[in-house]
Parts: structure tokens; C-alpha cells; sequence
């Protein structure tokens, strides 16, 4: 099933903060509680953030009982900026968000009673235009992917990143599909271990061959001179072809490097923001100290210890050697390979 | 008080595997429990290894009913194999049994009766030795560490990992004690939390400013360019300098030369191992992979998931800017300088 979709009038995530042990669905129609779902990461991964605001965004209109375009708009900034202060590195979030706003205010002109209806089409539309983009990206990464390759990953990037199939696991999952006998390393991704909990439950049930590491394996699994290629989801690209990927991506680039392994970072183009030159302008998203300090409710240092919890990093463009999008697979230099491929891009 | 010490027939040890939480003291004449307890990490740290097997096999030749010196050396060579079937890298581990085993087999000549004694003695001289090693490594290392100085560390190599004052840690909390503004970034270390249980606590109890972070947090600490140096302890050292250290080590490393970052591998003398010429010879502790999928006895995983967990990783000597022993700082060419060193290395 989808990770996010939209039944009975109501919101249906997957609650990933349960998984592996327990799954179990989050149905909402409460816009706070939507809020919360992002925020504590109960929905989490790029693609599957933007159409979840989406959602949140329609249901708004749909529950609204504004009397005139300005009340109508005024509730819809107000949504948007309760859903948009919840995770600021994911720049899937803020286009849904702003998406979401624009198309409200180009219909509006067809009465305020039809918006909320019109609204979810389009957030339905967007979570369909997911699946398809990542059934995109699922063949050109395939086309990377070699008979007996062994692939190394960090944090999920599988369908649950996704509305389905996702992003970095998309090609892995469908090179297994097509027969390919793959192996698959995937870091356990402290704090919140997206690879323990997420990825490995991902692969496991693809049935795709995988071992589960912990993070400060990585240099060691490649050293050891079996690894083909790195592939990564992404949270947000700059325009010059930096990313902010998940806190150990930048690591795992540098081991790349150093071994000689080509790392891949798979990112849909709505991933891609070409308002911002560099990476060094990417806001990093800094979390509870908790998330360090516990492990499931429990503490693994004192109460007090002093923590910084950054949810993101940032790897340079020069340890990318390329990405793969839905509209192909995008070699350096990228500023110029970008600027082509977002004219490409198919406005929704 | 000492991490390892001996009072009233018995072996006193802090388990570290309580921390931080509790302090409790473990306290045996058992070798079986000796053994369990470097197994178990209760008792860990190469150096503090080390000098618990050499306690053990003093209880040995107390215990022992041998009536000739062939019995007695039979129950020795059991007791010395029971209690090297537990950790296969650290080095210090065989060189005590063997020290101790040799210095039974030099001092029988003077009677059954009295070796245990004389046996407990050496091992308490053991103790001694190393916490004076440590105070020489200590005031080595501090030569290293300037006013300012922003320090990254990884595992627990602090007073714990030793009788007292420990290695990586020793120069660090001595620099502290002289005044110097210092601040340590400490990797938690999975999958035992070596950093976050015990090396965050002994830097707070020791006063010294610190930050606590996941493993993958380092490429991103390192990046922001405030990093002076790096300080961890070792394993063991190969003729070429190449070490085995705690897992996570070796991707350090990497990042430090990355970054331009010097790096340095704190270590007595007792931990280089002359008689293996490089670290692809050196055995790596694989352990249980239940160590990955739960904490705290919580499952972070599915309970079937497929991990590897290896207790190190070999980081090659290109890597390493320089040793700190407790003979001074020693730099490459390795082969070469090491050789002079061990000529000067105290046989105790």
C-alpha cells in the first residue's frame, strides 16, 4: 500500500516510527495532527512529506467555512504556515506548500465551494505524478545497476521515503525485479536508524539480499574492495548540484571518494531547488538532543550530556558522480545540465 | 578509583557496561567470570584488557593445588587459553599471558607455594606500569594540544580503557587540568555506545567541555573547519604503523586527511606488535550481531535481520600524522622509528 493516500475524508499514513516491530496507520483529518506526523517523522522522506502537506492543504479548504476568497486564502497561509514549520531542509515540502497555494488561488475565480474537492484532486494528482516519477527513476538507475552489483546506502530511500517504490531503492528494488543478483550494505543511519528499522524492513520484504551495518562500518565494508556504487536519496539539491542529504551522506561521499566508487545520488527534479546558488545556503535542520540521548525511551548517556543532532548534511557537488532523475540520469557540470533539465520539468 | 584494581583476594572491576547510569563494582576470584567479563566488555579497553588477564592468571597459581611444576604450568596454560578465547585483537591481552606465563615459568624454581604471590605482585607492578605509561603519554600528548585546541575523538579511550588516566583521553584532561581552553567532539560510537556512555561521562566528571554526537556526525563537525586534531586510542599497532582500532576509526582517518585535519593514534609502546608486519594480518573481532540489532535490549531491527559487526577496522599508516607513547611522539617513517622505540621499550 501507499505510503500516504486519502480515504473516508481522511489522511492515511503508514506510522514509520512503529516499524519494523509494529505496522500501523495514522488516519487524520486534523490538520495539527498532520503537522505533528512530519514533525515527529511519523511520515518522513522528501516525496513523501510534499504530498502529505498537499493533503493537509486540501483538507483545509475542504473543512473551511469561508465566506469569501480573502477568509478562504487567509485559513489557506495559515495551514501553510503551520505544515511549513515543521521540517525546513526538505524543499519537496515548501514546493507542495507553495504549489498547493498557487493552484488555490487560480481557482478561487471558480467559487470557494468547489476548492476543497478541486484541491485534493490535485493533491491526488500529485501523489499519483510520485509513483510515476519514481517508476521513472526506478529504469534510468536500473541502467547503472549491473548483474552481481553490490550497492551501499544510507537512511531509507525505499517506498516508504515515497509515496511508493521511492527514490534510492526504487532502481535497487526493480534491478532485483529484473533478475539481477544484487547485494545491498545499508547503514543503520543513527539517530533515528531509518536503515535499521525502514531500509532493511524495505529490502527484506523485496526480498532483495542486504546486510545491515552500523554506521561507523562504512569505511570498513568498503575497503574491503566489493562495492560497486553509492546510492542516496536526497532532501534538497542546489542549484550548482550540492546536496542536503540525511547526517552521514557527506561521510559516505568522502569514503566513496577515497575508494574510487562512484556514488549516485537519486533525486526527482522537484528535488532540485534552483533558488539557491550552493549548498552553503541550505537551512540545516536541527533536532532534540533526545534523539541522541535515547534509543527507545531509554537513555544511552547521562540525561544532561551536551548533543548536537544536525538531521541533514551537506556534500559538495564534487563527490557526486551523477544523479539520476526521472528525466534521466544528469552528469557534471551540473549548474549547466540543471538549468536544462528544469526547463524540461513538467510544471503540475 | 583505579578501573581495574585487586583487594581482599579478589579482582575489583568497574562495569562499564553499567554506565553512566550506575556505578557498580564487580568483585571475583573466578577465572570463568574474568573471562565473561572481558567478553562482555564489563572490563574493556586494551590496556585495562591487559592487565585484568595478567590479575587472572595471578588467581590462578593462588588457587591452584598443583603439587609439581608441571601441574602448575598445565593449570596456568589453561587458564591463560580460557582467558585469551575472549578477545582475539588487542594486543595487550597475549602480551600480559605471555608475560605472566613466562614470569611463572622463570620463578617456579623458587617453590609452588610462593608463586602465586609473587604472580599477584607482578600483576599489581603491571598496574602500576600502566598508569605511570599513561602519565608519560599524558604529558606527550599535551605537547600536541595548544590553547584553543578543538579535539575529535571516537570509543572510550579515556581513564576507563586503562588501569587510570587512559590513553587518547590522558593528554586531553591532563591539557585541561593545565588550563587550556580545550573541547572535545565525541562520536557515540555504535554499537556499544563506548562514547556516549563512557566517554561523555568521564569528560564531565573531568570538567572538560565536550559535544556528544552520532557517529555520522563527524564528516559534518569536521567540515565547519573548527577541528584541530584527532585523538584516538588503538588496538593494536602493526610494524608499519598501520593500527587496528575501534570500528569507526578508519573512516576518521579518512575524513581528518580529507579535511587536513592531523591525526593522531594514542598509544603505549606495549600495544605495538613488532612480531605482525602489517594490519592486513591482523585477526578482527567479529561479534554478535544482537549487539546491532537491539539497545538497551530493545530490538532497533527486525530480530532476523542479516548484519555484520565487527568489533575494529585497520586504518593504514599513510593516515596517521603521528604516535603518542609513553616514549614521546614518534612519526614516519614508522618501520624504521618503531624499531628504535621497541629497543628502548621497558621489559618489565
Amino acid at each position: 500500500m501507499r505510503t500516504v493516500s486519502f480515504k473516508d475524508g481522511k489522511l492515511v499514513l503508514i506510522d514509520q516510527t512503529s516499524l519494523p516491530a509494529k505496522f500501523q496507520l495514522i488516519k487524520t483529518d486534523n490538520i495539527e495532527r498532520i503537522a505533528h506526523a512530519i514533525t515527529a517523522m511519523e511520515v518522513r522522506g522528501a516525496p513523501a512529506i510534499g504530498v502529505t502537506a498537499a493533503f493537509g492543504m486540501a483538507l483545509a479548504a475542504i473543512q473551511s467555512n469561508a465566506k469569501d476568497v480573502d477568509a478562504m486564502l487567509a485559513e489557506l497561509r495559515k495551514t501553510k504556515d503551520i505544515l511549513g514549520a515543521t521540517r525546513p531542509t526538505a524543499v519537496n515540502l515548501f514546493w507542495a506548500l507553495n504549489h498547493m497555494m498557487n493552484f488555490a488561488e487560480e481557482h478561487l475565480a471558480d467559487g470557494i465551494d468547489s476548492l476543497g474537492e478541486l484541491m485534493l484532486a490535485e493533491a491526488q494528482h500529485m501523489a499519483d505524478e510520485d509513483v510515476s516519477v519514481n517508476q521513472k527513476i526506478a529504469k534510468y538507475g536500473n541502467e547503472l545497476i549491473f548483474d552481481g552489483a553490490v550497492i551501499h546506502t544510507h537512511c531509507n530511500c525505499g517506498p516508504l521515503c515515497a509515496v511508493d517504490l521511492g527514490t534510492a531503492m526504487a532502481p535497487v528494488i526493480y534491478a532485483h525485479q529484473q533478475k539481477k543478483r544484487i547485494h545491498v550494505f545499508t547503514d543503520e543511519t543513527r539517530p533515528r536508524f531509518q536503515g535499521a528499522k525502514l531500509n532493511a524492513w524495505e529490502l527484506a520484504n523485496a526480498g532483495v539480499p542486504y546486510t545491515l551495518i552500523t554506521d561507523n562500518h562504512a569505511a570498513h565494508v568498503l575497503s574491503q574492495g566489493k562495492t560497486d556504487m553509492v546510492m542516496i536519496g536526497v532532501d534538497r539539491v542546489a542549484a550548482n548540484g550540492d546536496i542536503a542529504a540525511k547526517i552521514g551522506v557527506f561521510g559516505l561521499a568522502i569514503f566513496a571518494k577515497y575508494f574510487g566508487v562512484p556514488f549516485y545520488a537519486i533525486s526527482p527534479t522537484s528535488t532540485i531547488d534552483m533558488n539557491i546558488a550552493t549548498g552553503k545556503e541550505i537551512e540545516i535542520e536541527s533536532r532534540d538532543p533526545d534523539e541522541v540521548r535515547k534509543v527507545n525511551g531509554t537513555y544511552v548517556t547521562m540525561p544532561d550530556a551536551n548533543v548536537v543532532n544536525y538531521a541533514f548534511d551537506v556534500t559538495p557537488n564534487d563527490l557526486i558522480t551523477a544523479f539520476v532523475t526521472e528525466k534521466g540520469i544528469v552528469y557534471p557540470p551540473y549548474d549547466e545540465n540543471f538549468k536544462r533539465l528544469v526547463s524540461l520539468r513538467r510544471s503540475l
